[in-house]
């Protein structure tokens, strides 16, 4: 037997969350106020029948809505919306090929109305945290959830459009517009790094981290902040700090957690990553 | 939305092993060589196609030997075959209604011959540590997987059978013939005691590892090191240690690994303890 597309989307969320230093962020060994370890864990329960569907063939964005619901079913809030967001047509491209950017940008192409529809519904099961929508964009502000539908489908947007809309200022929409670029380099740090998952997934996420400021942290505490964080994390990640001086990261994490400043859009990356890692056999559980 | 019952046997699953300190096992903080945190992981998202199987009312022998199939496909090793086998004829009970120990017996009573066949095919799918056969049980060796299954169906055994047969010696197969007795006992402590998930359920791994020798740790060391585990156990629990002194706990937990002592039979109680405490709304995540 092996494990089905949705199956290791599934194992990807769970490594992601358990993969520590993550600096910021809740991980195996780190809770933070009100969400904790526990609620990623059942977060990761709950997604997995959407993910079964994206598997089957379902649409983008009634497989993701499904999983954004089954995802909701804990008390924490919102835990994985934005990996749901990359997994879901990771699985699709997945299913019964080899997953390839060229793979999941043919299935992100794809999508329709009704899967941008599916996309503003799956708002209405969390709360996620986003900015404020463009000037003219008040009507598709996503935080309106299924109430905006009407909007979306008079302007005839398909999911793809509605996740351009949100480039710049959200990493994982703009992971859609850019063929999962950064996705599949996490994969590349993932398979080329030794150790466990959890020492590989953290190396991935420093890396991802060091990369481009992190657009949650952007969102919630201002560009500065997250220019700041990215800053430490490339002094980290360019002294292999991982191998050379973990008490370093363990600290910068520790920071991170006190302040409240949690790097969502990084991991969400890395989990995608993982998937595509695990996907490729270049990472093997 | 609800969490369906495999869902919830499935996150019992993810929050058995988490939970720390769980002295002896797999936990969040510790590995054991060859045998790693995120090898449960994997076991616990393979698991979940046998527990959707026995949510949907499949019998209860083909559903627990997908459930060890899937759990078998990652590298650990066997990871969860005795949590398994308490989860799934739980589940089967809990579909519909409220999970009861007059359930769950009911459940076990109904199981038939081709129940017995795939508890002996599963078998097949891992490597399970299991002590000698009684005398005269030599063609029924569970060891023997598939193969032994035409002498189970010549002496017409029920799986209940098959398990009875194997107590003592297995306090799992025992929890069959005492209508799960110390897996709601376990669910009790979980339900009445303060704290994080993991937190609940170390304090019912300590308090059912006090209770009675392990019979994985009797098996692999004998009776005499296994009741000196009871022991050791029964001192910390009856202090409530993992108030008092987390540290001595911590010790404890240290001294099983470098030992390789590990009590995985209460770690299934524990698991079994955590399905019935979420079913029951006695654990919420």
């Amino acid at each position: 037997m092996t494990r089905s597309p949705a199956e290791t989307a599934q194992l990807a969320l769970l490594l992601e969350v358990s993969a520590t230093p993550k600096p910021g962020n809740v991980d195996r060994e780190r809770d933070l106020s009100g969400l904790r370890y526990d609620h990623f864990l059942a977060g990761a329960v709950g997604s997995r029948e959407g993910l079964e569907l994206a598997g089957e063939g379902a649409p983008v964005g009634s497989a993701f809505e499904r999983a954004v619901a089954g995802m909701g079913c804990q008390e924490g809030g919102n835990t994985q919306f934005g990996s749901l967001l990359l997994l879901v047509p990771l699985v699709r491209a997945a299913s019964g090929r080899e997953v390839t950017p060229a793979g999941v940008r043919e299935v992100v192409e794809g999508t329709t109305v009704e899967d941008a529809a599916g996309f503003y519904r799956a708002f209405d099961h969390t709360d996620v945290r986003v900015g404020e929508p463009p000037e003219g964009m008040e009507p598709l502000d996503v935080r309106r959830g299924s109430e905006a539908v009407p909007a979306v489908e008079e302007r005839g947007l398909t999911l793809l459009e509605v996740m351009a809309a949100s480039v710049p200022g959200d990493d994982v929409a703009r992971e859609w517009t850019e063929g999962f670029e950064r996705s599949f380099r996490a994969a590349g740090v993932i398979g080329g790094t030794e150790g466990t998952p959890s020492e590989r997934a953290a190396a991935a996420f420093l890396s991802a981290l060091a990369d481009r400021p992190d657009t949650l942290v952007a969102t919630k505490h201002g560009e500065r902040v997250a220019e700041e964080v990215r800053e430490r994390a490339a002094e980290l990640d360019e002294r292999s700090a991982l191998d050379t001086e973990p008490e370093a990261v363990e600290a910068f994490a520790d920071d991170l957690v006190s302040r409240g400043v949690n790097p969502g859009t990084t991991a969400d990356l890395v989990c995608a990553g993982l998937f595509v890692a695990l996907e490729r056999g270049e990472l093997v559980v």
